[in-house]
């Protein structure tokens, strides 16, 4: 429980919401911020003032108007001059971007890597991709932090990798180990992939506006990004949206996590592949071709995909009954099973969803598609400054 | 997104703040207030005078104080002055209650009620004991308004009960039958049993202090009220925390609700009756006389609680990857399987949640017992004082 704030707080805080208005709507005029912040004209032009002398946005007069009158000054994020580094690791390949204010990717760099690697394998690549992209970075641009999106689950306070099993790694201090490699890279916040991509289709892709959504991530194994009444659902320590680990079929298969019938092992690559009669593969490839094969008319990558989405409808269905959301986003692997599955996923989830849950619910893909990832790394950056722009 | 308050929008903000701490905490002094708030003393004091002005709290000497200098005044919660009148539909009896600022029951009544009542069987003795106990209201109390709390499904903008499968109901208006059969009850507010009973333990009972909270309610069927992040997770439409319709045995019971499998269906009434050989008996008590004979060491009851238990601890474990709480509270009947099946419970969580999910997680029985329901529904009512208590 808090007092309300200070006049000061407040005029941060107004700094502050102004700032990430533009960073996420990208250009916004005056006038519109005037309305969208519920500000009076001459305060929005004083923090204007503000944010523009500290560098982080630039005004400009509209490119043209047809009303009477002086024209409202446009209000646009510093893309090329504030920038944040991002990285991804997943269990396949591995990601670095420069991404400018307002969400604005400015450089990238992406590498394949073979299943089972260790943390130096990871680690090493990714400090490359940062060498080399900051050969470009321009003069006199400024350099908020780097953020680290990783398919495991991540100890909040310290970005601790506590589990990720479908890479391999048990306690692994990934963020550490990869700031020892860049040298000064300065503050790195690490966070889990399907969390980060959540919040950007939240903030800015197909999740939008809404405020109640499951982002679900799927490649070897599955995990969920969730946000409830506008805010992710983190838990205690950070670890919560393990969705993959809910045992929907308690005879089922085991897992890696030690367990039995989680969900991730009824949707997850191994399953599709196995029931595709092609268990011999591994990978995401090997998985858009058993989607490619199924949209093609291949009878058993059609019965597999059927299978696998019928397991996938019965777990939107749960959590749909937990979290009557507006919006289930399929992610990662998931987005390509989902494109072919549909009908069968729909039509599993509302015999298991009770209709007052799920009748207001849209499945839908992600609309940054995997940039959302990258997005999601550099928004771990940036929030500290959009938290308090004159820091 | 939205800029920061105004100087009154903060003063309003304060003066809530600080009714609610005393509602919450009770008696407190104003050094505790102004530590506790971060205001200082002559803030604390100003917004202490209004409270009282409006007759929301009393100000006092403290009984006594070994301290030199002047005492801190106590301020009071208005207990006996300002009510809220409290309702509560559950599967076999009917519940009604007086409720003083501060959450002090001042007043009770409770019957029981037979399986398959109409709404006209809840609503005419509820207003009946609402009419009885307003002849003891003393003059001149204020009356804030009511609240229900029922065991199904509750649009959040209109109290329509949309589903209820253990009573029985289907889109039912009862918010607005009983304020027709009470007369002039003013705002009536319905809630789902599950989340007002959530809402009071983690603000005043065994979840006091956590952020990331489960509460379980247990009769017929299984609701829950969840806590992420410090705030309820109610969902699009208010129905989040249908966790009792969550799948976990696809090849299970059919489910009231028309799916197959649901947690319900292992963990409810019916399951623990039918194992333990007693399917021709139902209810609260016969549910208490199977946990009973489990205890004294009856075969067929231990095998029975065994077997709920082990279900139990799947679905909690489900939910503990999925919210990574602090705390999971075992209430209504649930309360009773818990403290004999424990270890059971216990045993298969540990199995099924991921260990950084479940490290710091509790399970406890709730510390206001059934009083939750009852105090929760209140809160319902107080909740728009506590807003802004100079409305």
């Amino acid at each position: 429980m808090r007092a309300g704030p200070s006049q000061e707080e407040v005029r941060r805080h107004n700094l502050g919401t102004l700032l990430r208005y533009v960073h996420i709507h990208g250009d916004t005029s005056r006038a519109e911020l005037t309305t969208k912040l519920g500000l009076n004209r001459s305060t929005i032009g004083a923090l204007t003032a503000d944010l523009a002398a500290a560098g982080l946005v630039t005004e400009r007069p509209p490119q043209q108007t047809r009303r009477a009158g002086r024209p409202s000054l446009v209000v646009r994020p510093e893309s090329s001059q504030v920038y944040a580094y991002a990285l991804a690791i997943e269990v396949d390949r591995l990601r670095a971007a420069r991404v400018g204010l307002g969400g604005r990717i400015l450089d990238r760099r992406e590498t394949d890597r073979p299943r089972g690697m260790q943390v130096i394998d990871a680690v090493q690549p990714l400090a490359g991709f940062i060498h080399e992209m900051r050969l470009d970075v321009p003069e006199g641009a400024r350099y908020v932090g780097g953020g680290l999106a990783v398919a495991g689950m991540v100890r909040r306070d310290d970005g601790m990798v506590r589990l990720a099993p479908t890479i391999g790694w048990v306690e692994e201090p990934v963020g550490e180990a990869l700031s020892e490699e860049i040298g000064d890279v300065g503050p790195l916040i690490v966070g889990n992939i399907a969390d980060v991509s959540a919040l950007v289709e939240h903030s800015r892709g197909a999740a939008a506006g809404r405020d109640n959504v499951i982002y679900l991530y799927g490649d070897v194994g599955v995990g969920g990004g969730i946000i409830a009444g506008g805010r992710r659902v983190t838990g205690h320590g950070g670890y919560g949206g393990e969705v993959g680990h809910m045992v929907v079929n308690p005879k089922g298969r085991p897992c890696s996590c030690g367990s039995r019938g989680c969900w991730e092992t009824e949707i997850g690559e191994y399953a599709l592949l196995e029931l595709a009669g092609r268990g011999h593969l591994s990978g995401r490839e090997a998985v858009l071709d058993v989607v490619d094969a199924a949209m093609r008319g291949d009878w058993a990558a059609q019965q597999a995909v059927r299978q696998v989405g019928d397991w996938i409808g019965l777990g939107v269905g749960n959590l749909i009954n937990i979290f009557n959301p507006e919006a289930v986003i399929f992610g990662g692997t998931l987005r390509d099973v989902y494109l072919v599955a549909a009908a069968q996923i729909r039509s599993r989830l509302n015999e298991v969803a009770l209709p007052a849950c799920r009748e207001h619910v849209r499945l839908r893909t992600p609309e940054l598609g995997n940039d959302a990832a990258l997005i999601g790394a550099a928004e771990l950056a940036f929030e500290r400054l959009l938290a308090d722009p004159l820091l």
